[in-house]
């Protein structure tokens, strides 16, 4: 407990969303939250919201990893910045209906937040018909990564193995249980903070997280930096169980797509964080857009991720 | 424009909403806004829903009016505070059956953020059941106000007339149309952003922005802090039309109440400001609450004001 609270049953609710958060939490029960200066560095800042039947189903995910999930995607951007994380705001719309998964979700945010050493600073409790959760991420970055440095000549590079979203979500629809692995990587996404500083400290010249799909989202950076990619589909390294292709088109995978001007040091990269960094592409002169090549051959890019309800 | 976006459905609405927020908007289009260092202050940070059916009705309220609000009462935690906004990020829940008001709400929270002097600096897009409206407000701070800081024997001051949300809400409910004051002050809320620098300069010890109701947001204060609080019922400021109990209660207001160890010139904050600054009671030594007072006599507490739909 942070603070003394009035009494009343809503402020019993934030109370228990307290007590399950701990030492996760810091300065919770004035009007704001209020941090430290942020010194010799630029405040980078994001919102992101997970909404039930658009980004989860109730019947796919526990309540923790329901928490755990919106609370990663959100750090995720700040990894995408190559930002530390400060800390998160919570505000979430809670029907009666999940009133008794509360204390469960609020675990799954105090998770995500701590595995990134991000505190809970505050939040925001509402009634509504629907679960939604909001989360904004807050960090600290000396040179934020942007998606507009992309130049001619660079490297793309892909951390993990992509794919597991997308097959579990495919097996969710279709009535059937997904592999453990893949739904290992769709219910419990890590965002790559380390890994984002590491890269950026090795002079990388633009970054993004894959939350739409390796290929939209290299279309972000392709529209951002005015540069042609190109991405070798037989480079793109998928989880067993998926064809490339489908690695290619997977969403909210929550790895990093980056440009590099130098080769990076993928071994070392591999050592150290325990996951892959695989060189598939080039930034090439041309129209600002993704070409995907089989051995050289162009081949039909997988569609954007779309949340699996629309 | 501040990006190159991707083409697509979802971007065509986010381009949408940067042709509406134009210069109001900054930074938008990498997976998170970049800030300039706050140099000598403290970070503020606040994150606040408006959900359909909670905080508002469809047919009570413009699209213009529902994004207005839902930014004011964010960018109101940070004149809580005594934080000058540094900007806003917004994310929406936007069902189908919103998609063509999707400009006048993006709107409305434009207006909000420019008569406050804060940017919209990036945003987050969803579908879903109902709408919901997020807002992340981020400002800075010499030295933020706290709850906790309210002293036995300080004076208990409360800006503007309370009473015209309650007001309105309850001639919505029964089917009539407010007066035009009163739909005016649960419409188009005020942050009070000026003002409460000014108050913190004038060396106020706590405050809070009046959401719950003024009985309701001073037991946050007493219980934050630790003390008895005593409001006087017949120095309450009352707008036209509103008894001084339903003042007392009315909720969303987003006025400001405060503590101070000295008297504050009232005169000089109604000239500077265009509204009134009202004494209404004192800090005590006590168990912490709020006893409302009529000419002496205790009377019951209005009930914290409870959303409409609750």
């Amino acid at each position: 407990m942070h603070t003394r609270l009035r009494d009343g049953a809503e402020f019993d609710l934030v109370r228990r969303f307290l007590d399950v958060w701990g030492d996760d939490a810091a300065g919770i029960g004035d009007d704001a939250a209020v941090l430290p200066a942020v010194k010799n560095a630029r405040l980078v800042a994001t919102i992101d919201s997970s909404v039930e039947n658009v980004h989860f189903r109730r019947d796919w995910l526990t309540p923790a990893e329901i928490g755990y999930r919106a609370a990663a995607a959100a750090l995720s951007d700040l990894a995408a910045m190559a930002a530390s994380p400060l800390g998160i705001l919570t505000a979430i719309v809670l029907p009666e209906t999940w009133l008794a998964d509360a204390d469960q979700i609020a675990n799954g945010i105090a998770e995500a937040a701590s595995g990134c050493d991000a505190k809970v600073l505050g939040g925001d409790l509402s009634g509504g018909g629907e679960l939604a959760i909001t989360i904004s991420a807050l960090g600290a970055a000396q040179r934020p990564l942007l998606r507009s440095g992309a130049r001619i000549g660079d490297f793309i590079y892909v951390t993990g193995r992509l794919g597991g979203p997308a097959a579990a979500v495919r097996a969710f629809r279709s009535g059937a249980s997904p592999q453990g692995k893949h739904r290992g990587r769709f219910a419990h996404p890590i965002p790559r903070l380390r890994e984002a500083i590491w890269l950026a400290q090795s002079g990388i010249s633009a970054g993004i997280d894959i939350s739409d799909g390796l290929v939209a989202d290299l279309e972000h950076v392709a529209a951002a930096s005015d540069v042609s990619i190109s991405v070798d589909l037989e480079h793109v390294p998928a989880i067993d169980g998926v064809s490339q292709l489908d690695a290619a088109g997977s969403g909210e995978e929550y790895e990093l797509a980056v440009t590099s001007g130098s080769e990076l040091d993928t071994k070392e990269f591999e050592r150290r964080f325990g996951i892959e960094l695989t060189r598939i592409g080039m930034v090439e002169k041309g129209a600002a857009r993704v070409t995907l090549l089989d051995r050289g051959t162009r081949v039909a890019s997988p569609s954007g991720y779309l949340h699996f309800s629309k």
